[in-house]
């Protein structure tokens, strides 16, 4: 069985020496002391570790049930569940008006990174509670969060969204449930859901259910979609709970992985529903999370492959197989261990180069969130939002295909279940499609992001990355294996966007046909830029006499493969990009 | 559930228009007239349609179970295996004496890929049995053959191969399994056998396993490994079936997916097994059929990658989501089918442009099979092995790649089992494993296979590519979109082997260290030739007036965003490899 140990020095790493967030203006920032959060993060990796890293793999042996209508979560999920809320965790970055702890969204951020690697399916059930508190706290009456904020806070109460319907999911335009208003301001929700994770289960005593419906006579397509308050159980005036409302589960989806989460089909009989935000402003009520939630995807993806690198490294250092290539490591041994061997270093390095970056990269974002919602600051809210498909698409690309190497690590035993390593890329997997599939965050990237505000904020990062450059440029840790390659990739990103300037006037097509290239090349710009700011830090603490000078040594070394190794990647995306359409819209549909 | 349909006319095409099979003088091709082949293709495709495609899905669900020491296949296994013996697909080139029909093994290869297209974990029980077949029939003495080969090619037993043991895959030289010699000339074999794919199961009388084990006082390490045949039930001099003999099923594997085949760890005890070629010789014995093997496997990565390319364009087809940016295509529906998106199109052509170079070039790999053991061309042998690892690894490598991509296309339907294509990619993910997982195919390919012979492979390599360039240097169809393609791509090609030469004398590591990236290179750059070939092949067909217009228009385009899209990879790879292995050696062990 696999095992998981919270990175906490990295953690640390990023958050005091690259983000230095104690020094920030960030209200609430300066209570991030390195103290204070190393305590936080401790405490989270013990519970990781110890309790929900063990229900990770008898979770998705287990997965969840349906019986006589009750969703039943595995074994010890509940026990688990109850520490959690016990714990406060539920709580971290929430208001505390409302019980929350009102701690900045970074800091929430790093302890989930060690709840999703240690049991992602778990963690969902709190995520997806965090989402719908949300929406409500932005959009609610006065009576609604108070009504239902305290006890989703405390997660008593879990939450869910249900957007997808079956013939619908990124169209929701073409969406069917409606919701008929009441006599007494109410709505009679009535439709199908599917997909909705978290949707029922036995951990808490009521589940809010966020619902997308359209009200009859509203405008067409997605402009008369409204939002609403579906409780499980009606709740009545004093707040207790009365009777079970029109909501029942239809069934629990057989999927790939994530089996400890419970993604079902909701059917909707005339459920009793409360309007959230404005009528048919539905979607935007859905978007204003949206950020946040992606974030949270894209943070799915390499947490995982955190997690499952941690275990191949692990069983490459423990497994002998064959001898090294310049001469025995192990010579008493009957071979040496794996991790001798070139290609085996190829791959981890892949890992770990990607994984620490993509870290840096999340807390970055999480940050600008905390910047835009704390400081109402509209470039970082502007920067995050071009940034937010980057992060959910390529960290999870990259995150799958990273848990898919670890896999590999392991050879035959990757391939057993047994060894838990088919379970981090069949959990993996599932973030590159939900809250909207890869292909759509490079469309929203592309077709959307980069023009908005008149392309002012893919400016800004280019002036980010140029600024970063010319300041060090003499810096002797960076001027020659870190910042030649950024100046580079940064010059493919910036080709590539003149070429969708230039072509796509002409041809919408020409841009859309590159936009997956466009988003993996912006990623690797972006973790190039997290790499350069890293060994910036590690030089330093170096310089400064930190005592582990080994954990700097091994950033900077890290950091050098990924710039010499996965980089030099945004000239291949570039050149696809300049190809334009033709090739790809060549074929009829009957062609195919 | 999924479908699948035999790619009948892409087979025939890449049989006579581009390998031109007919007019080979390889000893039995004068057999393969088109008419010929296209009856075994269709009738091939009907069994795969009607009766493996169905039990693909249903196998998967159920797999096998293991109840008092017997292993049971899914449902229908067993009436599907025995319309496959009777209808002599599992004698197809097996030889004459023995009961096969004499087949090419390019024509058993073309058949093999509609079956494991169909049912991948179904047409294991029959390729294991053709793989002992195979070694039997090199290394058995004429009693073995006569005893056993007759009804290894009827299928009527059927085979295994033993090799991995708990501690050890690659590294066979640490084997612990014991063959004592008896009085009679037999052994007594004892130990542990892991991942015995189709090990055990109720589909044939007999299983006929080929176990490699030690002889005590043999040579240490793989120098001591002699390889025997082990029957489940003893066999009578009169051929009939004696008593069980002292091998049995521990387990069956939990594994990612083919399910559908029983997966068994095998135990030993004092079983009676008969020497199979030389003692202490059984690597070398096992290695004849190498090639074959891993052949087939390459070959499953790009037929599950087919399998599930078809669906997937059944459903972009099919699933109205959203509108086309250039304007509605399908004006009098809600919405566009998902085909008229550029990102879409992008995706499928990715699968299109591999699935049909892949084919290509795995027959053009059969046939050059066919030429060293029929004409016992040396030159062919030599090519095909240096061509093998490519196959295999990076076939494999991209064929899973491209199953998800498929998965993809279905968005939050790809993650649900009961869609089918996640089962297309937890079935091809085995194949990067199995059978020498990638990363040793790409040390064979730089440590071994480069090198052979004075390094004439790869040079013939070269000169196939630098002669088709230069034939056709005037070729209107490939003058612009191909051949300046390919001459970059076979520059690149040349350019890591010279770096292996210069760099890897001085230190190995800087070779092994560029060893996956060179076999995606090498890879990259076979396609890059299979599709020059077939779109010279297509244009000739249009000049000669070949009434499907529309079937080599449409392969000439997809050729065209292959060359376009895909081929440009190598110079990524090649940049990679000429870092050499200081990034990737940097760190010590206990860094990572």
């Amino acid at each position: 069985m696999p095992s998981y140990v919270a990175p906490t020095q990295d953690l640390q790493f990023v958050l005091h020496e690259v983000l230095k967030v104690s020094e920030s203006a960030i209200p609430g920032y300066d209570e991030l002391e390195p103290d204070f959060t190393l305590a936080v993060i401790e405490e989270a990796g013990k519970i990781a570790s110890n309790v929900l890293a063990p229900l990770n793999f008898s979770g998705d042996r287990e997965g969840c049930r349906l019986e006589n209508g009750v969703v039943y979560t595995p074994k010890g999920f509940k026990e688990a569940f109850e520490q959690m809320k016990d714990g406060g965790w539920t709580a971290l970055d929430c208001d505390p008006e409302y019980g929350g702890q009102g701690m900045p969204y970074v800091l929430a951020t790093s302890v989930g990174e060690i709840f999703v690697s240690a049991n992602m399916a778990f963690n969902m059930y709190q995520g997806l509670t965090h989402g719908a508190y949300s929406a409500i706290h932005v959009h609610g009456t006065d009576a609604q969060k108070q009504t239902f904020l305290p006890k989703m806070v405390s997660c008593e109460w879990t939450g869910t969204m249900n957007l997808t319907e079956p013939h619908c999911g990124t169209d929701l335009g073409l969406m069917r449930t409606k919701a008929e208003p009441q006599d007494d301001g109410s709505y009679a929700i009535t439709g199908q859901k599917i997909f909705i994770s978290a949707g029922d289960h036995d951990m808490s005593k009521n589940v809010i259910h966020l619902v997308l419906a359209k009200i009859p006579g509203g405008p067409e397509g997605v402009k008369g979609v409204s939002l609403f308050i579906v409780p499980k159980f009606n709740v009545n005036e004093n707040g207790s709970l009365g009777e079970r409302n029109g909501v029942s589960v239809g069934s629990i989806e057989e999927k790939m992985g994530i089996h400890g989460n419970s993604t079902c089909v909701m059917n909707y009989d005339s459920a009793r529903g409360f309007l959230l935000g404005d009528m048919h402003k539905g979607m935007r009520a859905m978007f204003t999370m949206m950020n946040e939630a992606r974030l949270g995807v894209g943070l799915q993806g390499y947490a995982q492959a955190e997690a499952a690198y941690q275990n191949a490294v692990i069983y490459a250092n423990d497994r002998l197989q064959g001898r090294a290539v310049t001469g025995a490591q192990n010579p008493n041994g009957p071979a040496d261990p794996l991790i001798v061997h070139p290609d085996i270093r190829r791959n981890l390095m892949d890992q770990k180069s990607f994984v620490e970056a993509a870290r840096t990269f999340v807390m970055w974002g999480a940050s600008m969130i905390d910047e835009g919602h704390k400081l109402g600051n509209k470039d970082a809210e502007g920067l995050v939002g071009l940034l937010t498909p980057v992060i959910k698409g390529f960290l999870t690309d990259k995150g799958f295909e990273m848990a898919i190497n670890a896999q590999q690590v392991y050879g035959g035993h990757g391939y057993i279940e047994e060894w838990g390593m088919s379970q981090f890329a069949r959990d993996a997997r599932i973030a590159m499609i939900y809250e909207g599939a890869n292909g759509v965050q490079a469309l929203d990237l592309v077709g959307r992001k980069l023009g908005t505000d008149g392309g002012k904020h893919v400016l800004a990062f280019f002036e980010i990355i140029k600024n970063f450059i010319k300041e060090n440029a003499d810096h002797p840790a960076l001027k020659d294996d870190f910042l030649p390659q950024l100046k580079q990739a940064s010059k493919d990103l910036q080709a590539a966007s003149m070429y969708f300037v230039e072509n796509g006037m002409k041809d919408p097509n020409n841009a859309l046909a590159g936009s997956y290239d466009f988003m993996h090349l912006f990623g690797h710009t972006c973790l190039g830029l997290m790499w350069a700011r890293m060994a910036k830090a590690a030089h330093d603490a170096i310089e400064g006499g930190a005592s582990d000078k080994d954990f700097y040594t091994t950033k900077i070394a890290t950091g050098r493969y990924y710039m010499a190794r996965q980089l030099p990647a945004t000239s291949l995306h570039l050149a696809r990009i300049q190809t334009g359409a033709d090739t790809v819209m060549a074929l009829d549909a009957g062609q195919f």
